[in-house]
């Protein structure tokens, strides 16, 4: 668990929601962190793909559209 | 911006990067920043749809999905 609920929550406030239930701000950071995990992890094959070391925002880019 | 770059990297390294750029952080956070505010504001939609002020896990959950 990494992001901040605090900045989840914020998100989903600024959609437009009146309340917003402590469960669903668990389900939204779950979501969004399995996200990020899936972008991530494509984004470092994407590097290694192209022999670096580094990953760059390209790579980043690269693993959001595919 | 809301989401903190050291978590966003943390998660970037966490996928098997051995370095990684600054851009790169960047632009994950804003790709996951898009990617929670489009599925926040879905789930205030189906809030809505279902006659509640309160976005629940469920919404979050149906907007997930679709």
């Amino acid at each position: 668990m990494t992001l901040p609920k605090a900045a989840i929550e914020r998100i989903i406030r600024g959609a437009g929601a009146e309340r917003v239930s402590s469960e669903a701000v668990e389900e939204l950071r779950d979501a969004v962190e399995d996200l990020a995990e899936e972008i991530a992890s494509d984004s470092a094959k994407f590097a290694d793909y192209a022999d670096r070391n580094t990953v760059k925002k390209e790579d980043i880019g690269m693993a959001v559209q595919h």
